[in-house]
């Protein structure tokens, strides 16, 4: 565990030096939960999104994209079951005035008891020494099988009661524990109340004739709001999707752990419309190819498991999750779900207009059944950034910090490096650049030793360093140097361009 | 005049019935001043951004991106000035409610007494006939000669009164002229006062711990407040960008114009830094950058022109825009500002964090001064499309409506299409296109006759037509049909890659 908080810090600090990630508007001591990514940072997500965009949209005929606006009538959120069941019950300290989630209040006490089942098998570690066998010791230990259960069952009763219309019952369980204020220790607490997620904003000028919006918390209702424009427009055919990009926004009362839970986000969704009864088949399709879309980037396909729901959402008939090993432990990456007919019939009931598909081959006009695949950028960012942050120690005990991004997402990809600052090995370095910056995203770097803008570019990610040497001036050839093998070897110049091409190759990446 | 209404109707229809652009929750009858881009608007839209992106950041070694959040801390809107001086000047009627812009107000009735001299002159014109003279006319008949007076004063007076900090001039410039309600012919007038344009909103749960945040009015600030973390984290040095895209929100009283002003839109902006002093001429270098860029599109050179500005804001020391003849007349498209010191020295007094550079050269700290260049991605686009709008007639008589993009622009690159549904000729066609899906955004047509495909594919902008017919059985070879001349080649099959490359080669476009 301690190994993970490191490896976390050490992800979230390196972000920030090498220009990935800074909080936002930092200068003003930051915004909590929302943060800007830098130079690198907008190269990476860049690169990450067109992934995407290209596996999803480019590549198969039957799916287009659609760019929605953020700000959508506020019926939209009427329909989807937003305004009335987006919620966070929450709960308020009388005395301190502090309000939490209720059941971030319950869960962070079975925490609690946990770490204390986690007490008793360190002190019995210490005294047993190298006999110890923690999982007979787990098993039989009457304190630690004590602990364990009270866990077991104050997070199954926590579970129940918050799928209850009113949530007296876990008011009730946070009374029976005996559960404080974090800060003051205060057990005065109010009911447990649901607090709508959406941030609102209000449009034109006045109090009479301005209209309360929402910032849209999910890309998907643009898809289905403007599902009849795109099918007819684009003459599309029963089954074909729509993809989309974009911002969306949760007013999230505990976001944690960096850019995992931000309050403003990016997603990249796709709604796959299909005939009522082939739904189950299309979910099984896509659950397919969305997890070889994630094994193609080499990031460990250990690094990946589903996770099947068990309690379905009342717009959904299955759902899945594709979780990725964060450095705080597996956690939902990308859900697929199989939503039927219920957002394209809510919003014909709310809009009064048709959302149907006139099939030729059944000769009947349906509404189509949907399957999503949702997958939230920022999490794929840190999937890949922290998947890659490497310390290895080399052949002659020195040890490197390198970023081991797939070369088709890294945001430079060759940094061309003069060996000295003089004898015309810059302007033969710069001629390198005027030739490949039409190409690709590279990078000059003349300063300091070059093992030193080695291990400089290693940590940035920068899978390929071009060398230019004397003999170069003589043999218009250079080394070029692998960031992962560490390998050099002797190229000419007009062979760079290719090599560099087949590296980031996206037939060759997609297909491996 | 006419004729350029008819024109701005003309693409707002195309826009729609091409998957181009779609008013925003069209099922709940819009959203005001907001809206989608469909199928093919978001690939234009991309590839806009992509062609902005690249010029800026991956040709230029001194220049980075970046991807600030939408929500900043609030303190950033103090010292940008938005929160005090980012108005519009709004004025109630007190008998109807209604309330208006009150430059708006005296704009249109200065307009209306334009109208009266118009219809003088239309008059005189029935009456002479050919033989008429009009600039004659304006100069010498004694109507026209004070009406032309008449709203020239009134304009000169409302720019006047505009630049005060209280604004009872304008309400008595509104009195005296008698200005009524449009709507309801009520002269009773609230005072005019300033309304903010920014969108705001509430980050956090309770009225006690939420802040006020605002939807940000423009990209700019996201790069200021960031100058340091780039700088640093990029050891960038003086001169040197910082290049972003994004969307920003402003709360438009009167928005018009479809996508010209919009609630929702987006900005590509590039934040020059360079020393002090030597502004003005990186303003120069800026300004013919920034025209050359718009000249490699092949729109028309006589489309663009610069405005000078004479008034400058308060943060300027030079201004201009680069304005585009769009359906409704020249209008701001791009502004290239020399903006001082004026944001980073705001930033350093509401912060007290220090915003400088170290300049080794001159051995001297200092607050650097910037460039900035500034364009509408959603304005731009409104410039590709509707200058790439044509009705030609054919040598037979006949007409086309053709979508001359920029190739390199184009949704759709080639259209690939089976003259007849059947023989085999699909197939090819299927096979063609799994070879050229991996680079280009390509699509698959078989319904209709082959010419109404050509149409509906001229139509579309997609820049070549690809049919494979029974000889391409045999000999592999296609036709290949190019948009613009409508000439067609027979080429071999293998040989369309290079084909298609070429037509939307980067560095052959830029250097146009």
């Amino acid at each position: 565990m301690a190994k993970q908080e490191d490896l976390f810090k050490n992800v979230i600090s390196h972000a920030k030096e090498y220009g990935y990630i800074f909080a936002s508007s930092e200068i003003y001591d930051g915004l909590s939960a929302v943060y800007d990514y830098g130079q690198n940072g907008v190269e990476l997500k860049k690169n990450i999104r067109e992934y995407w965009w290209k596996s999803m949209v480019q590549l198969h005929q039957n799916i287009v994209g659609l760019d929605a606006a953020i700000l959508m009538h506020p019926k939209t959120w009427k329909a989807s079951g937003h305004v009335d069941a987006f919620n966070d019950p929450l709960i308020d300290n009388k005395d301190s005035k502090k309000r939490y989630r209720a059941d971030v209040l319950v869960e962070d006490h079975a925490e609690k008891i946990l770490q204390k089942a986690q007490k008793e098998i360190d002190k019995a570690k210490k005294r047993f020494g190298d006999a110890f066998d923690e999982e007979q010791f787990v098993a039989t230990n009457d304190r630690v099988v004590r602990y364990l259960n009270e866990r077991r069952d104050i997070l199954k009763r926590l579970g129940d009661s918050l799928t209850r219309e009113d949530l007296k019952d876990v008011k009730a369980l946070i009374e029976e524990l005996e559960i404080a204020d974090p800060e003051t220790g205060s057990k005065n607490w109010t009911e447990v109340r649901q607090f709508n997620l959406m941030f609102g904003t209000k449009m034109g000028a006045s109090a009479e004739t301005s209209s309360d919006l929402y910032l849209r918390p999910e890309t998907a209702q643009g898809i289905f709001v403007n599902f009849s424009n795109v099918q007819k427009s684009g003459r599309m055919k029963i089954p074909f999707g729509i993809a989309q990009t974009g911002k969306a926004f949760r007013n999230e009362i505990v976001a944690r752990q960096f850019i995992f839970r931000m309050r403003e986000f990016e997603q990249m969704e796709m709604q796959f419309f299909v005939r009522p009864g082939e739904e189950l088949k299309w979910y099984e399709h896509w659950k397919e190819e969305r997890i070889k879309w994630h094994y193609s980037l080499n990031l460990g396909e250990e690094n990946y498991r589903f996770h099947d729901h068990d309690k379905l959402a009342h717009y959904a008939n299955a759902a899945a999750d594709i979780e990725f090993n964060f450095p705080f432990g597996f956690k939902e990456l990308e859900g697929i779900h199989s939503r039927t007919d219920f957002d394209l019939k809510a919003h014909e009931e709310h809009s009064g207009r048709k959302l149907r598909f006139f099939d030729p081959e059944m000769n009947e006009n349906y509404v189509p059944y949907v399957i999503e695949t949702s997958i939230g950028l920022d999490r794929m960012f840190l999937a890949v950034l922290s998947s890659s942050l490497k310390e290895e120690t080399l052949e002659d005990g020195s040890s490197r910090t390198v970023l081991k991004l797939p070369a088709i997402l890294a945001p430079t990809k060759a940094a061309i490096l003069p060996l000295v600052k003089k004898d015309g090995l810059p302007e033969l370095a710069n001629e390198i650049i005027e030739e490949l910056k039409w190409d690709f995203q590279v990078q000059y770097d003349e300063k300091d030793a070059i093992g030193r803008r080695y291990r400089r570019q290693d940590a940035a990610g920068t899978p390929l360093c071009i060398t230019v040497d004397h003999d170069s001036l003589e043999d218009r050839s250079v080394t070029i140097r692998y960031r992962d093998s560490m390998l050099q070897k002797r190229v000419k110049i007009t062979e760079l361009k290719s090599l560099i091409q087949q590296e980031i190759d996206f037939k060759s990446w997609l297909k491996a």
